[in-house]
């Protein structure tokens, strides 16, 4: 083996998700690497006295656990100012829908952000993002729509196209002009889907920052009509889409959206148990955001049995946003699924892994530790796969692997 | 100002925590610190030409916030195993009562941990000591009770104390022999806590490693009067009292404790509103546990608006323990206690400084940033105090200062 991979990684086990039903561990293995790609993944490596490592260019795993790296598919990293202060007031009492409904909450979002440069929204982001790859991710999509205008959507979606180029990690770029109206549209929702519609997401497709197309169907946001209208123009342009849906109540956004093709519909609190056959029909992904739940102390479940029995693959993500999920952890996500949705600890995995990158539709390149897959990979000082969901904080990542290359290391040196 | 203070922190505002109703915020301010404590705050300091700060020794704060370094008050962190797979189990359907009724639960701690070597659990609890100081904590209390016999309990409590040796955190030491009944005694509640009160408590503070005597009173527990009879065993050597009270039924304990003095009760849940003068009079501080609270999907608040009304004070800790709350994150707990308990911001940084000073009767040299206190500080970048409850992770903790000298420094360097 002396000298033939790039990168070999011995001396670990591997819930590999390339499995089904459960984390399709290896243990005493080793992982070679060739031009960012997983090559060979060798079993019983111990007892395979023909196998010598290049010490040189080997890492030691140290006894840990590998798994695909993490993929976070739906976030809203890109935002200027702060909501501390909305957290405060919403102590004092004001609900969600409340600060929607007096023009409050988000429109703060979308006046600090077209206020910002876009060096500015790339700095926060950055950050922002490098909390996420300090725990395993390697791949996240990003949403406009705290633009609300041609210029800020742009603005957003350059930001999300710069980190995608200039981060270590892949970003899915999300067209979110249907997030809420502008408060210079007050009134005349209609009037802002056609700008939506007829000018932004055309304009912004012609200069190929549109990965996916997003909007917010919710008795707070647009209607279904409204929703519709935003998957027509999608279509007409060839993009795909994908929809906030069935977080507050249940306006059949779901259903909408299956007859679409989306690649996914999330929140889904409201969904009902008649339209799940529809997702699993349609191949759209259901992702999970207990962080939002939980932040919104919300107690209407998403209906878990239900995606279960009709085999519907799950998600989850951090959803990542100033109002209602100021959240920058994966590992935290996969805790709140596990402890308030009650998914299996190998359901929350699969959910940051092989069924995000379905939803992201990158699941040919990443999403399992697979032979001829990217080699997306993250070390952990675990004991168990199921450690990563159990844990409330305390990050146990100890390296990160993007394409085949360290973007971060944490091993502690050899004493 | 120049050569004068062993170190000086500028650039920076302060949340003193000094005042009662708000964060004693000071803004443009600077630190000087001697011999290990706050010797002179300094605020306006951009205003006051006559200061000149020697470059060399001083820290730049770069505009971020300090605030007295948090103090995790109940923790467990020492013991040996993973409870990972119980976490597997009781998403299958069993719950805490069911685990701890058939021996499972805290048995196998207690195994795990009576056969780790004093060197491994060390070890261990070094390291998840790390994450809490990777957020700032520069003081804990760190209870026994997964021992059960002198020897393991002797054990335990000797790693706390090394713990405060050579960790560069300080350690309070709880002696939690009543922590349950250790299989060998099942059955004979009142012979264990025979040789809890006149074996094991005499020996182990004959030693030295007694700060406070603890127990858990509870249906899963003990009775009150077992209680009583460990805090008569520690009145007798002169040994204060804390309790675990009132987490799933009102038993009482708290009202017990407060006849003791106990300097926290611990939970609360189910406290009585009646009971909650009591613990004003005796100055005992509430210490609240929401990531037992969370993990355990509870739904009973603890009395909050009572504690306000009476003026109790509130701490906020991570209940750190593999089996209800498997926490290493004292920033979550803040998170939690606003998001579930509903505390204000400013009551949950409180709860983390200077109500958990009081609550380990260290409130005379820490938990708040004033002259003459010890230099325990931390650096935070953050644009606001409330910014510490409303983040969901991604810790903003840039230094840690612990007796005046820099133990965690993750600062960009200038370039
Ligand atoms: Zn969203
Ligand atoms: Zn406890």
């Amino acid at each position: 083996m002396k000298n033939q991979f790039e990168m070999v990684i011995h001396n670990i086990n591997i819930a590999t998700m390339a499995t089904t039903d459960d984390y399709g561990v290896i243990h005493d293995a080793a992982i070679c690497i060739n031009q960012g790609k997983i090559e060979r993944i060798i079993k019983q490596v111990s007892q395979q006295p023909d196998i010598t490592l290049d010490i040189e260019t080997a890492i030691d795993g140290q006894g840990g656990w590998i798994t695909p790296g993490l993929i976070d598919c739906h976030t809203h990293l890109i935002y200027g100012g702060n909501r501390a202060n909305e957290f405060e007031m919403r102590l004092q009492g004001a609900t969600y829908q409340e600060i929607a409904q007096s023009g409050g909450g988000i429109v703060a979002t979308v006046n600090a952000t077209r206020s910002s440069s876009e060096d500015e929204l790339f700095k926060l982001a950055a950050k922002r993002l490098s909390y996420l790859i300090d725990e395993g991710v390697t791949s996240i999509e990003i949403k406009s729509g705290y633009g609300l205008d041609l210029k800020t959507e742009q603005k957003m979606l350059q930001v999300a196209k710069h980190l995608d180029q200039f981060s270590p990690v892949s970003v899915s770029k999300t067209f979110l002009g249907a997030h809420t109206v502008p408060p210079e549209f007050k009134g005349q929702d209609d009037a802002y889907i056609d700008l939506v519609c007829e000018t932004m997401m055309p304009h912004l497709h012609q200069l190929g920052l549109i990965d996916c197309v997003d909007a917010f169907c919710e008795n707070v946001g647009f209607t279904t009509a409204q929703t519709e209208r935003v998957f027509q123009a999608a279509k007409q342009l060839g993009l795909p889409v994908k929809l906030h849906a069935e977080q507050l109540s249940d306006l059949g956004g779901s259903a909408l959206a299956s007859q679409y093709d989306a690649w996914s519909v999330d929140h889904l609190e409201y969904l009902s148990e008649h339209d799940i056959p529809l997702l699993k029909n349609s191949g759209t992904v259901a992702t999970l955001l207990p962080g939002a739940f939980y932040f919104l102390n919300e107690s209407q479940l998403p209906p878990i049995d239900g995606l279960r029995k009709h085999n519907v693959p799950i998600a989850i993500a951090t959803d990542s946003n100033p109002g209602t999920s100021p959240c920058l952890s994966l590992l935290l996500m996969m805790n709140m699924a596990t402890t308030l949705f009650k998914l299996t600890p190998h359901e929350a995995l699969a959910g940051v892994t092989r069924h995000a990158a379905k939803a992201l539709r990158i699941d040919e390149k990443v999403g399992m530790v697979k032979e001829g897959m990217q080699a997306d990979l993250v070390l952990w000082d675990i004991e168990t796969p199921a450690e990563l969901s159990y844990r409330m904080a305390g990050n146990p990542c100890r390296a990160v692997i993007k394409n085949g290359k360290v973007i971060l290391n944490k091993l502690p040196t050899e004493q």
